[in-house]
């Protein structure tokens, strides 16, 4: 490789980021050169304004850029209403869907004993100390449906049942578009087992 | 989505980054503020030194934070052969397989009469005039194997063809580890056609 020390030790940071490997960074390296002021300098520039800028908020764990995310201080966000992500990427999704109109929680991972997260780590103290104190009536789990999720689920649920709030998780089956043919037994079980009254 | 302006502009800037798409240039940009330290703020100055720092070479069109580039300077590379190269991430191809020893020429492109880049916008005048001053014996195409790329070599040959140097180009044939099955036409015939005494 050629190119001085400085361009390599680029390629080595980017390869780094997910999605990307030796080989697209060292071409996402190169266009960066060949577009200096339209790329490589503005995206420097974000880097370091996001670094200094970018902070979790205090209230839910999601990103801010003050002491409290932009749902988490909107007026028109319904209050009674707290949904349970594992990360902020979860949030994003869920916003993108532009299906929900309540509140976050994001507990910034999930339960693992091999990597030692545990309850407290994850910040499930706070969490409950969320529900009395906002009024909130109903805590939706929006957990991934892997194992590691599914236990997460059942020790947030055990950890919010003194509280008294209704409890609800997304519903399993079928996704839009999805070929029978093609989805796993565990899917179709759910499914199948939650099927719903037609028409 | 949410988490401030700031962090969707760097979001917007990455998903420009070939390899990247919306959806891995969030994931990036996620990983990278949960690695402010360790990725973040570093890839921020990498980016910044190599905006500074890093330029062509006036001799060859390689990268280089000098004048000239550490093959250009470089004594051990033979000063005789000269290897012309579409880009400099051919070059790193190159380079990276260490199975050359001379000295390169980036065209920085391909001759393309829709993208209006002419034989003088590639600056093949620079080339042609190195090949008396170098005192080069041979060259060699190393250009891709499309239509641009014939194309080019064919203009290229053109202009050195008064210098008198000799013209060598990479051989076409089958890929180490290349099914014969998989293979496209052409290939099958290029390598046929140049088939050698085996053994």
């Amino acid at each position: 490789m050629s190119g001085g020390s400085e361009i390599e030790q680029l390629i080595e940071l980017m390869a780094k980021l997910p999605g990307l490997g030796p080989r697209s960074a060292r071409r996402a390296a190169l266009t960066l050169v060949k577009k200096r002021e339209r790329m490589l300098l503005p995206l420097s520039q974000a880097m370091a304004v996001v670094a200094q800028s970018v902070r979790h908020c205090n209230t839910c764990g999601n990103l801010a850029t003050a002491e409290e995310c932009d749902i988490c201080t909107d007026p028109r966000r319904d209050r009674s209403v707290l949904c349970v992500v594992a990360d902020v990427s979860d949030l994003w999704a869920l916003e993108r869907a532009a299906v929900y109109r309540g509140r976050y929680h994001v507990l910034g991972g999930l339960l693992s004993a091999l990597d030692g997260v545990t309850p407290e780590s994850l910040g499930m103290p706070k969490l409950t100390a969320r529900i009395p104190a906002e009024g909130i009536e109903e805590v939706i789990l929006a957990l991934p449906a892997s194992i590691d999720g599914q236990t997460t689920a059942h020790v947030v649920a055990d950890h919010l049942e003194p509280t008294g709030v209704q409890l609800t998780a997304l519903a399993r089956g079928v996704p839009i578009g999805g070929e029978l043919d093609y989805l796993d037994d565990g899917t179709l079980g759910a499914a199948l087992s939650a099927r719903q009254r037609f028409g």
